[in-house]
């Protein structure tokens, strides 16, 4: 059976979506469909979109729930009007939160995801850093990083480089081990007067020859071989240099990220 | 007056945290320290949080705003115990999607950023992608995007980009559009046949200046005048070939990705 899951917000609604999506990833064996409106705050928008839940209602034959997050209680209560179940993310917490603070809420939602002029620079900065020192470049900007990641190819580094950028508004730099690096007992040369700002990653290497796989199919490069030869020895670099590190094998690129602000205690630039 | 924040998950705690900081930025006057603990899902530490929650109130004076996703019903119930405000934010809708979707909720909260293997290659490869097709390169590749982003110089389109590739799985490429290509009434040749892919983005000529003074303060690509007269031209170019247009002059990021994805009607690929 699927259900239908209206998100709507007067503004970007991705904070609305990830709640949404939290809950309702506790109901496997059910599927939802989802339709994002953000953006919505007009009367004529929430009244074509309750539109759009009655007739999602009579198709389906099961209500639609809605998750909204609408500064303008108005709309708010316009919205409810309509045959579904609503949650509204908000309103639920404002009253107690007013209560606690002496204050009244300002009734601007989508503070969040709104620019702002030092976290745009500091965004922008942190995203044209990762690119300027990825994957061994640029080590001239090594003393400006927040951390630098450390790990054989294909570990995961890129990614979680950029996500530190964009949603901390971190200087994440990321350099590849290779099998030259194994020859010696310490950090590859670049890197080796920011010790203390470098962070590893490992992988199970039956994940890495899959993913090395995905990329040069039969390759030595993606053998098993090879990938259990690489990751042995970058985990032994990382404990012989008391280098920490965290297994990406079955993690989340943000569940790498979050470890790696925690352990490494950084804080958001933005 | 300052108010800790303490951010609560057995899980990254990136929702929690989204939805603490959109529901506090309605109180602008207060300040707030925000204090994460994400992976929290032990007795142990549970109690040491308790211990600091509680030194950090005899400290503030104010209790501490506690904001939770903790799915072991008995550690949110410890965490209870502390003195401070606590926001449980998921058992607040629990029962009542229980009671609608007529099933138990598996209590596995986090299954949001989780990883799993299909959306993890839809990541990766849509991270690589935006980096093969960024500022104009890897033209080849076009065919297989989803969107391609046209713009000046400095308008925001690597940044977006690849927010669209972390946030959405999408493929998304970014064109520059210069001098040159103002000669001609027509998309610059390489995107030409995917015209139907092609979203503009378009900023204020003084915002535009203020950024590129950063990066090259005093230059000619800098200079007001240059500014004024690639916005204007990139924006008769849009108009003129009917291309859909986004101003980024005070939008950020997500607010930028939001309205191409609604826009284009594009469906996230993760």
């Amino acid at each position: 059976m699927e259900r239908t899951v209206f998100i709507v917000s007067d503004h970007t609604g991705l904070t609305a979506e990830s709640v949404a999506r939290s809950l309702l990833a506790q109901f496997e064996p059910v599927s939802f469909r989802y339709v994002t409106r953000p953006f919505t705050d007009t009367e004529e928008e929430v009244h074509n979109l309750i539109r759009e839940i009655a007739s999602v209602f009579q198709r389906d034959r099961v209500r639609p729930i809605v998750f909204s997050t609408l500064a303008n209680q108005a709309l708010n209560n316009q919205l409810k009007t309509a045959p579904a179940l609503h949650f509204d993310l908000f309103s639920t917490y404002l009253g107690e939160l007013e209560r606690e603070l002496g204050l009244p809420a300002t009734g601007r939602v989508g503070q969040l995801h709104s620019a702002n002029n030092s976290s745009y620079f500091a965004r922008i900065e942190a995203v044209e850093f990762v690119l300027a020192t990825d994957d061994g470049i640029g080590e001239r900007h090594y003393q400006m990083a927040d951390v630098i990641l450390l790990g054989v190819s294909r570990v995961g580094k890129t990614p979680t480089c950029l996500f530190l950028g964009l949603q901390y508004g971190l200087r994440a730099s990321n350099y590849p081990l290779a099998e030259k690096d194994f020859e010696q007992e310490e950090l590859p040369e670049p890197i080796r007067p920011y010790k203390d700002r470098v962070f590893g990653l490992t992988i199970a290497p039956a994940r890495l020859h899959q993913i090395r796989t995905q990329r040069k199919p039969n390759s030595r490069y993606a053998s098993m071989e090879q990938c259990e030869y690489e990751v042995r020895r970058a985990e032994l670099l990382f404990k012989q240099l008391r280098i920490p590190y965290f297994d990406t094998t079955s993690a989340s690129i943000e569940e790498i990220a979050t470890n790696i602000v925690q352990s490494m205690g950084l804080q958001r630039r933005i």
